[in-house]
């Protein structure tokens, strides 16, 4: 991964952006900026890419508005912000950018809130077409952790690190970065991945040794994953050509994570080709398994039962499986977590569950 | 660190709590345990160890009603668990007890809810008087980073692993496992602990070189820390004789993970020996940097007053600094994070902020 080309790329179009401002101004016209409308009227699901994309409804940002003027005039201080920044290698959270722009010259550039710099960022991302990473924005918080038969080079701002993510790490696992970008693959035996939701099932598959008996890599997914954590699975199914499965409880938020993996998000549609892995299947608890290996379980809360009801108008659940599980989960009114596999026996899902699945799916 | 040694001797008095039912049985008398009481009337703040401790009030849980006589049932199947699971080397999590309790061959010994086991082990731990690590139950979610110039060794269950926590990790930094107490400190050049609050401003300490720069080991909290994270921070501080400062945003709610760090928390008074260090001190926001610095900010909410209020009355903080600072806040009615001092530039925080602190409170 040349990040080096990605960032000049990104100051390239940074630059562009403003040049065009530039030109507006120059010939006469008033600036505008138009980017794809961001709301959930506007997002389609790409059959093709399987993925979550924006349609082709665009908005206009124009200064022929006091409004519309301050929105160009902050966007331009924060592509000179971004730029100035890629130039000396540095990098900064949404959060610090916000505070920042307190101490620009003027006042009308400087954001009302949060939520303007945020969304800001987020339109430079779609309108420049690359990644808040390539601009140096920091997420707040990091992502999760791999564990796994893979040796890999991390680029960090003091030098490079190899860096075995069995054997070179504690039982606390290889720690992503902000930018997963700055990784290289070195050398691996992963047959395949194995996404975690959950930090107590993640150290119970550590604990019985089940990357090392199956050579597959352990991604902790910490819940809804972080873009980083999206992002390397994405490269580890790309680019080791290895297939990659979703463990996750069996509820409809859980199967929301799982969709967030394999198709996208709404909120980061126009990312989609960048984090999401349509090839990740669900290998998560399944109301089939609830009735099947009579799992001890939770009532059906009525937020449950909404969620579920519009999963399956979700595009991303129009499939004879999904429906026939959410449907029978809607009939039987329960849930079930997936240490809940722990009331057949602590080896239960790292001897029984998890290689019948993953044998029914042909993995193993 | 012997965790052997200590695993020994959970065992033993497990092994002991039983025996003593036993005991009780057979001289015709009926089963009882004693635990202090655990409501807050019974949490008091210990003026010479600076930490909370539970006061002289117990309650004895007795056999001699149906209900008390199941609790000692499902403390009985609990014991004979957690020793079996000592003596296989084996750890689990407070989630899998519970799923696991309906393998067992009593059903009267099974939980009906997670509350109820969760309860049980935290009365085993009191009673027992040795720790959860001890009986190698894991949390559900893991410990935080470490990053700066400690190198240390891991005892995993697939050997040791020697880390230096700069220079065998990527930016991501050494995560924290489970239990601390697995690790032993071989080296370092630590001349003082920093722990952050955010992983934003963590990332931006990093980014900057101030743990290079300054010697410092920058512990991140994630908000309000893990116990594997206070536990680590609590023998850095103990066995390598270095102060602890802890960085956190200029508002109630961290203040009170300040006070964590520092003093324990309610919920855990038992352990304030084992996961507190009285000896940390604040160096994150205070109400009058917010004064002296403009700081950008957020007003007041009414529950930000609240627990200001109540702070105020908190034994941990009945001293003139603290009441000086929160009274002052009261008066300003506003708060700030810390990453608001980048209204002063990214490199403020690095250059300038923490530096004249820490010299002003000696630690430089």
């Amino acid at each position: 991964m040349s990040t080096k080309q990605d960032e000049e790329l990104a100051q390239e179009r940074l630059i562009d952006l403003a040049a065009e401002f530039y030109d507006q101004f120059e010939s006469g016209d008033i600036p505008t900026m138009e980017i794809p409308t961001r709301t959930k009227t506007n997002i389609v699901f790409d059959e093709d890419s399987e993925v979550w994309v924006y349609g082709d409804r665009t908005s206009t940002r124009s200064a022929n508005s006091v409004r519309g003027a301050r929105k160009l005039l902050k966007a331009a201080y924060t592509i000179e912000f971004l730029v100035d920044q890629l130039e000396e290698d540095r990098s900064s959270t949404l959060r610090e950018l916000y505070y920042l722009s307190e101490s620009w010259d003027n006042e009308e550039a400087q954001f009302s809130g949060q939520d303007e710099s945020n969304q800001l960022v987020e339109d430079l991302e779609i309108v420049s077409q690359v990644t808040r990473e390539d601009f140096h924005m920091r997420p707040e918080e990091s992502g999760a952790t791999l564990m796994g038969p893979l040796e890999l080079r991390e680029q960090t701002r003091r030098g490079e690190r190899a860096i075995h993510c069995q054997m070179d790490v504690g039982e606390g696992g290889y720690q992503i970065p902000n930018n997963p970008d700055t990784i290289d693959f070195l050398d691996h035996e992963i047959d395949f991945v194995l996404c975690v939701e959950t930090g107590g099932m993640r150290d119970r598959l550590i604990e019985n040794g089940f990357d090392d008996m199956y050579d597959c890599l352990i991604v902790h997914l910490k819940g809804q994953p972080a873009r980083a954590t999206r992002r390397i699975t994405k490269r580890l199914h790309d680019e080791l050509t290895v297939p990659v499965v979703v463990f996750t409880d069996g509820d409809p938020w859980s199967y929301r994570i799982y969709g967030s993996v394999a198709y996208g998000s709404i909120k980061s549609a126009h990312l989609s080709e960048y984090l999401a892995t349509p090839e990740a299947r669900f290998i998560g608890i399944q109301p089939t398994d609830i009735v099947e290996y009579e799992l001890p379980t939770d009532p059906l809360a009525d937020s449950d039962i909404n969620a579920l009801e519009s999963e399956l108008e979700d595009p991303r659940f129009q499939s004879d499986y999904w429906t026939e599980q959410i449907e029978l989960q809607l009939d039987i009114e329960k849930k079930a977590e997936q240490q809940s596999l722990a009331s057949r026996g602590l080896d239960f899902v790292t001897e029984t569950y998890l290689p019948e699945r993953l044998d029914d799916m042909g993995v193993l």
